[in-house]
């Protein structure tokens, strides 16, 4: 396993994979790596990919006073899980390699989808998400992108974005890895006290509440949205940032719960922010 | 001479070039083609490049009340030109093509240079001409596009736009061809009538007069502004839209001009407005 810090170098690997007959699947990460993004590893490598990880604390995506300098950094750990997978290079490159223009002047934005779910909880965040993809991809020219459900309206962002620009690249969205008693995995749950990741259980509860009341027939958007939100309300500790049912495509809010649609959960548990969701039916 | 409309075609011709050791030059227009057109598509061909030219009315970069609808269509005429310059293949896509999802969600943009000089009196106009040429190098995947100096400040964008979203794309610009007159060629001089035809000639005065003064010593940038606006000023039926000395890269006014800085104009003949520019020293 090769790792590399240059644009030049992770382009170079890319395109002698692509010469010789293979096909390039980027992982883009940020690193803390767990189960959940060895899935989207190990999902690529079922594929016949030849499979590039980054690993980048993308700046651009954190707001004032988010986490970005406190987001775990365990760069050593990451790169032995990821040569025990068979990754063949690790992309790590420093913040000036993304951005070599210092505060980059060119931004990507999918309008109306950012402004949306997270992006409205987080103005910017999908700006920043939406531009260093494109980056990446750029940079890596893979055929396949591989990223997870939990992440559910970063995958509408960036499915609309690819779709916008025309970019030669296949999402390939990955589902939810959850711990054995039901925590979707995240990089940010080693941020929960003991006390908070016992809490935190209320939003697999509150997703599996809504599953379950559109799986009874109940098909009133506000009615299943209101089965998780007395999940995420009823828990000490936790503080509801939203419960939505949208259409997955456009993250707009659907009145009538169809097959397809997407329950989606974010909460405040302490200091953390964490999301969850479902696609119903 | 291949003439294809779709995405599709145009990236498996790229990509087959690409197999076969070449490199694709795309030559992006919208039609309407003259000498200025072919001198990029030749200069290409000096570079050893196969060559893709794209002929797209981009209706994203005309703002409401320009001349989207009225902008010249020659695609017979275009074709036959290119065909004389062994162009190996015309990309021609509708609307729907460069645009299927509709109205686009995604843009991009280059925040502070796409307000300045043809931004700040057309505004949208460089989002619009970033995400089309986005997705034209999407499609295409060059390793060169050539771009004319006429449209200065399009290209101090797009450069921009490729360092930061490190497209892997080279950008070559050529110098502007003129009318034995003096006149810059352009796809709006067929607007004018034989009156304006001779009015026009006013910015090629304009710019000849700011660089005499910067050779005469000249280093106000002001100064060497005024040199070429009065040129303007004083043409009958000509009115002025900007006279600006600026840094290329950046779009932004120097006080101080040096060699390599940007004197640009853009004036109105008639309901015609049209461009015209010099690099000094």
């Amino acid at each position: 396993m090769r790792v590399v810090g240059t644009v030049a170098e992770l382009r170079e690997w890319s395109r002698g994979v692509r010469q010789a007959g293979g096909a390039v699947g980027l992982v883009p990460t940020m690193g803390a790596l767990h189960e959940g993004h060895l899935s989207l590893v190990r999902e690529a490598e079922r594929r016949g990919d030849r499979v590039a990880v980054s690993v980048f604390v993308n700046p651009t995506q954190f707001g004032p006073g988010e986490d970005f300098e406190r987001y775990p950094r365990t760069f050593e750990a990451d790169c032995a899980m990821l040569e025990r997978e068979g990754v063949e290079v690790v992309f790590a490159p420093g913040v000036g390699e993304m951005y070599p223009a210092g505060a980059a002047a060119t931004f990507v934005e999918v309008a109306g989808l950012s402004d949306r779910l997270d992006g409205a909880s987080r103005p910017g965040h999908f700006r920043g998400v939406a531009t260093v993809v494109t980056k990446l991809f750029a940079a890596s020219e893979p055929e396949r992108a591989y990223f997870g459900q939990k992440d559910a309206a970063q995958v509408a962002v960036l499915r609309r974005m690819v779709a916008d620009l025309l970019l030669p690249v296949d999402l390939v969205v990955c589902p939810i890895v959850r711990e054995a008693d039901g925590l979707a995995m995240s990089s940010r749950n080693r941020y929960l006290s003991a006390e908070e990741r016992g809490r935190a259980l209320a939003l697999s509860r509150a997703v599996r509440a809504g599953e379950a009341a559109f799986r009874a027939g109940e098909r009133g958007a506000e009615r299943v949205a209101d089965a998780a939100r007395r999940e995420l309300e009823s828990a000490p500790g936790v503080r509801v940032d939203y419960v939505a049912v949208v259409d997955w495509a456009t993250l707009e809010p659907v009145e009538r719960v169809e097959a397809g649609c997407l329950l989606a959960v974010a909460a405040w548990v302490g200091q953390t922010r964490l999301l969850d969701n479902a696609i119903l039916g």
